[in-house]
């Protein structure tokens, strides 16, 4: 679990504090190890994450239960690790994920609420969540998501199926999920941008259908902010 | 409505970033006039609030609901003023105030949480809800509070009532309510620090009864952090 808020995002980079170089400095504190540690996705500058996973490989004998404490103890509060197990050596964060689910944040009223100001995207117009949610659903499915993500990013497929979207509203705050088999770069974000232009009625809910046929990036929103985004879990099974 | 994490308290001091001073200046943006901003009550560094009052005079003919956003569009976002009504010249902030409300946040679980960081002081063994209730409830009613505060901290009178306590616990997130008249410097903080101790089982649900008696701060917990509270409302009239 982190608050990506003062890291510049997950993987590790040359003079910037990344998480994934966080927890292997903590890790090399309690093992002596230069370990690699592969996340199941890398998430960007401000991104947030409940349930990222990852994987290193060590000859350390620590108890699994032990090493979680030991890494906590020798790492800022902003990241803590949940659970530790042992797997196969052929396991992977990355390549073994079967679904993840991301959570986003809209902070829904005239004035912004300090309190989430680090953790969503503040709109201060009305929106709409009914035709929210009925974009959302169009997006259920496997589709070309080539005009969802930003350019050049480098995927091999642009190919990805959605199995479950939701979206609530408790108060100002609006929660709103995706489930699916993997995600293009800034895809998540570039739904929710265009979502807000549903929800604001400026597009129609049938917006991401059309770019399903046109394959274009211009007919979608802008990219909603980092800040509101959280890797909320990643599962290895298929249930 | 302020994330009070980074500033230097309420009060306005030499060389600190503080609240008050932050509203003057915005507020000298849009009036041109250099006011003095009266708080309900000081904050501490770190110490949050959702419902302060504060009062300001002002020459300036600007409605009401425009001195919102225009206050807020010249403000840093981790403070958030919500609304403004014109008063009688005779209203202060301070000693109009018939009643307060604090919450305090407790984190309660073997590992802490990074969303929760800033908001809630960390208790990683597990608490006693059900005799901290009861330790709550012996605070009801009209008390010499003498033990209850910072040393020096110059009250004319030490006499205080509290009108009504809640604890609620929602997954590992333990919220504590305590309304009253007023509270002495430190008061709901040194309450927490004790209660803390008494869901531990380090102290009996009668330490309370026995500090109004004993009048020694000595004979009560640690001040718990200030990060953890908030300023809830604080109300003008009897209701």
């Amino acid at each position: 679990m982190y608050d990506g808020s003062e890291f510049c995002g997950w993987q590790r980079q040359t003079n910037q504090i990344t998480i994934q170089e966080t927890i292997e400095q903590a890790i090399f504190k309690i093992t002596k190890e230069n370990v690699i540690l592969t996340g199941s996705g890398r998430t960007d500058s401000s991104v947030h994450a409940y349930g990222q996973i990852a994987n290193f490989f060590t000859e350390s004998t620590i108890p699994t239960d032990r090493i979680v404490k030991a890494i906590n103890s020798n790492m800022v509060t902003s990241i803590r690790i949940l659970e530790a197990e042992e797997v196969d050596l052929k396991f992977n964060s990355r390549f073994s994920s079967k679904k993840k689910t991301y959570l986003y944040q809209i902070y829904n009223n005239s004035i912004s609420n300090p309190f989430y100001d680090r953790y969503s995207f503040h709109i201060p117009y009305n929106l709409n969540i009914d035709l929210m949610d009925k974009a959302l659903k169009t997006l259920h499915g496997e589709h070309d998501f080539r005009a969802f993500m930003a350019a050049n990013s480098g995927a091999k497929t642009t190919i990805r199926e959605i199995y479950d979207t939701s979206i609530n509203k408790e108060d100002s705050l609006i929660k709103i999920e995706l489930t699916g088999n993997g995600f293009l770069y800034n895809m998540v974000r570039i739904i929710i941008g265009t979502l807000v232009q549903v929800g604001g009625l400026r597009k129609n809910t049938d917006v991401f259908l059309k770019a399903f046929k046109s394959l274009q990036r211009s007919d979608l929103g802008m990219t909603a902010p980092a800040k509101g985004l959280f890797l909320k879990n990643v599962k290895y099974d298929n249930n």
